[in-house]
């Protein structure tokens, strides 16, 4: 009999960080969450064994794309294995019974903070202080005393250091969410009742015709893309990488046709994954 | 005799980010710079008068696009009258005569911190402190002394606080530039012999034909993208949002057919500007 071990994941950030959130999202409650302090670390985590997925960051819908996981991406051998949101909820956070009346200093880091803005300027008696992490302050709060002081991070980070959440949802705007990848080794197809998606990553040589014709590979086909962004690559000033995600799998019939035939016009061509999103 | 004022823009942050150095890269170094807390009220300082210009940043090279930008572009009437690109470049600095062997503690941004991780691996004596701000550590120190204490900032900061640079250039990767628009209230065109380019955002109904029709508009006419992005609006979960910068003035023929043709099948549709990007 096989001896089932629970699954583990690496994520960039302490435990109880947003990507701790996506992960049991992704994962469940009895995954092995595994903090690296760097993106690279999260990618060298897997490779080496010491964690059998990952878990990061791809997109948030206030701050745009992160660049550096598509960096790691395409200079590592994971592919994209699943895909989750997580709506960006703030927290007040405090220990040892600290009524709100009594918060003087709130602690976390300043994009939070600056993403509270509101709460501050209604609540004119609590200074923000920054730290480097959101979690972090939780666990630094947990760890020892300050006096008037509370933490602001998500929820997940309140229960599992075991801190009081004395006000909920504080951050200004509700339509902040993070969209994560989840990253294995090999593809690892889930069977759910979802639609496929497929990322890709590419180089036309140059861009006014050339990229008309890349999108005419998926059009004529009918396949439908949910995601074009492109970057410029500033060693080589007029070439450009895309990012493209798109509705179905690799093995689809019509996907695997417009993939080939845009091979024919890339001079750098990347399939980052295909995978079922998680709701 | 007309009286020429100095020009004034206004900029998110303290004198002395990066900001800060875009303005004076795109107005010089008379021009008076007015800081200001959030996006929105650098927005707001243009629209009543209290700066005649802004500079804010537009996307960065790891980090992506600042949408936060472009929501405040399309939520208000500045037009894009400028572009540029600032490299990112972090340094070690000191007052009172600090020596780099006496620095025990490093103030900034935890996102400044975090591009400097290899100078904090190869010096261990030296710890990082978060701060809100960047340059606001620099003119914290400036203004009290705190034992064994160095800031973390841009080389104008540094000049504007009379700070030493006690390391220079300590930041990871030499590939971080941020790309910076001015804006202004009316369309203020300079006269560089430099190529000129217009911004726009609009939003097509549903995805698989529509968006390579809008792409046919341009590709037809020869007119070039140098940026195409798309973002998912929330609230409508298929429709999205494009950001396209291309090669042209909104008043070149060719370009004012691709726009007029374009709008033929947008369901929303602004025109952010046309700029001469200054090297």
């Amino acid at each position: 009999m096989a001896i089932r071990t629970r699954q583990s994941a690496a994520i960039q950030g302490e435990l109880g960080a947003f990507s701790y959130s996506a992960a049991r999202k992704l994962l469940g409650n009895r995954a092995l969450i595994v903090p690296c302090e760097t993106f690279k670390s999260v990618f060298d985590a897997v490779e080496s064994g010491k964690a059998e997925q990952a878990v990061l960051p791809i997109e948030n819908t206030l701050h745009g794309s992160v660049h550096e996981t598509y960096d790691q991406l395409i200079n590592h051998h994971l592919v994209i294995s699943g895909e989750t949101s997580i709506r960006i909820c703030h927290n007040l956070i405090g220990f040892r019974g600290i009524r709100f009346k009594d918060v003087r200093r709130a602690f976390s880091h300043p994009v939070a903070l600056n993403q509270c803005r509101n709460f501050f300027s209604r609540n004119g008696q609590i200074e923000p202080v920054s730290y480097y992490d959101t979690a972090g302050s939780v666990k630094m709060l947990s760890e020892k005393a300050v006096e008037g002081a509370a933490a602001i991070a998500s929820d997940a980070a309140a229960e599992l250091y075991g801190g009081t959440i004395l006000r909920r949802n504080i951050e200004d705007n509700r339509q902040n969410f993070t969209r994560f990848f989840l990253l294995t080794k090999q593809a690892r197809p889930t069977r759910r009742r979802a639609a496929w998606k497929t990322s890709i990553a590419f180089s036309v040589p140059n861009l006014p015709g050339a990229l008309f014709k890349a999108m005419a590979c998926f059009a004529l086909r009918d396949v439908s893309l949910t995601k074009i962004e492109s970057r410029p690559l500033r060693e080589k000033p007029w070439e450009y990488l895309f990012y493209v995600d798109l509705i179905g799998s690799q093995e689809d019939p019509m996907v695997e046709r417009a993939l080939g035939n845009l091979q024919e016009m890339t001079s750098f061509f990347k399939l980052l994954g295909s995978y079922q999103p998680t709701p």
